[in-house]
């Protein structure tokens, strides 16, 4: 079959392009930023964003006219680069599935124990040279709930679960081993830990808002590791405040970077972290390495794997 | 059967009595502090030891005189209380076995998680309000050595396997599941996580020194939750300045409260707890509940549990 042309929308220097060197002789490689991608685009069989912060392909899509026919982003979440032509569009759409659940699930069990065990006060402590014991929390026979029951929220239920964590998934419908919305609020009422894995979609964004802050134990930490907007970042400040939850730890955010005057940095309670939950050391190359194996599967016909449901906005599951 | 009297070494104000209502009408309770401990001991058939940190027993034993015939001590180690007197005695020795399990394993997974995750750095630089995103470390995967065979030890062994963890027990005697000591050195090589949590005894005092730092792999953290003695302090303090580890972790030191000079406090590269790391809440009363059991075992003639073996300083396992 005829060489195809791969467009990348490349990540802000210094971040390095995807190491795509076994594609060589089977695909020709452009390379786009921001400020390019939409007269690129319509040169381009093939779109990589491997910028997966940037918003760009929203406004670059061509529409009607011509256009990549598979679009891959280096990312689990879709919601930077999906617009309403692009849904509506026969251009399929792939993500990341699979190269970051570990890594996240781990991560949020890092924090999950950090906190339980006081770890912040600790550090502080030992600047402070001094020696203060306190009693802190088991982790085994706690509560947790889990918002999003993609491989992400299944490997964090998972990662829980063999700390002793009793652990309830929440999704977009009830299904075996999996609550639907009509369960959450009960089961916010209940929950040591509330994590938030969820894909950021029209049903999801701003779901953590002041009522189901309101609606938590006063002992309970939010966890989200999921996107900025799913959560109402006003209310979530605010509940920490009022002591309505007990603390909080966010990796996204509603802007990112994060701006150094926001409110959050210094929101007692609250630890903040660069989105990096799912980014441990290897992870572009098993990013490069995962979008040429589906450039394979393209390119011989094969049916594709991760391809999203662009109407849900995530990789429909179990 | 007739009445028996227990003696309380207490613990230092502000930390409260153990809670020993079940015994009333069953067992005459005194109580004393160290001061007072030797003119005390001769009257008491039992001596719990509450205070833990205290070495005044060893000062008062009773040697030949009138003495407890049971000891019990709410800690694991017993290294505090041993004496060549009371090891040639027919006095019996208990320990807190099981208490401290489930929470030590679950601090050591918190220190293991969030050195890979590069928590302390992020709260650093939280502090400083600054975005900077970086790669961490998969903990599935990664290699460890435990040692130190107690319920404590294969508790975190068992907790850093759930976490995918290839773990690595270290004994005194090699048998079914756990290495001998002439295997520690081969296993310290290729360890990314070394963990202490061995008994205090003549044979492991120092047991952590220039030497087994400076076979570690430069990317390995040591972390110990045994006692402070394990370790030769002044060599981890130059294994860390010299990078032949990469990091460690603290949480019991050969003097207790660490002192506010120590150089202990200021390491690059060293997490400082205050011995905490089995202390959760209500760890006090499992603490006394446990004793009230060990007592109605004793007072009925029935085989004590936690019996410790004098002569090697721990209670055998398998």
């Amino acid at each position: 079959m005829s060489e195809s042309t791969v467009l990348v929308l490349d990540a802000e220097p210094p971040e390095p392009p995807p190491r795509l060197g076994r594609l060589t002789g089977r695909a020709r490689i452009l390379h786009a930023d921001e400020s390019n991608l939409a007269e690129q685009l319509p040169l381009a069989d093939v779109l990589l964003v491997w910028n997966f912060s940037s918003h760009a392909v929203r406004g670059a899509w061509p529409g009607e006219g011509p256009r990549p026919r598979w679009v891959h982003t280096a990312s689990a979440g879709v919601d930077h680069l999906m617009c309403p032509e692009l849904a509506a569009s026969d251009t399929v759409v792939t993500n990341a599935r699979g190269v970051f659940d570990q890594p996240i699930a781990e991560y949020v069990a890092a924090l999950v124990l950090a906190l339980a065990k006081d770890l912040p006060r600790t550090l502080d402590l030992q600047r402070e040279r001094a020696w203060e014991h306190r009693e802190t929390r088991r982790v085994g026979g706690t509560r947790a709930c889990v918002v999003g029951t993609g491989p992400i929220g299944r490997a964090i239920a998972d990662t829980l679960k063999a700390l002793g964590v009793t652990t309830a998934l929440v999704g977009r419908t009830a299904r075996a081993g999996v609550h639907g919305p009509d369960d959450l609020d009960r089961l916010l009422t209940r929950a040591d830990w509330v994590v938030c894995a969820a894909p950021l979609t029209d049903d999801t964004r701003g779901m953590f808002d002041a009522r189901r802050f309101g609606v938590m134990q006063p002992s309970a930490r939010f966890i989200n590791i999921g996107r900025g907007a799913l959560v109402v970042e006003d209310d979530l400040v605010e509940a920490l405040a009022k002591r309505w939850i007990a603390g909080a730890a966010l990796d996204v955010f509603e802007r990112e970077p994060l701006p150094s005057d926001s409110p959050l940095w210094t929101t007692p309670g609250l630890l903040v972290s660069p989105h990096m939950s799912g980014d441990t050391v290897g992870w572009r190359d098993e990013l490069g390495a995962q979008f040429v194996e589906l450039y394979e599967q393209w390119a011989t016909g094969q049916p594709l794997a991760n391809v999203v449901d662009k109407k849900r906005g995530y990789v429909p599951g179990h």
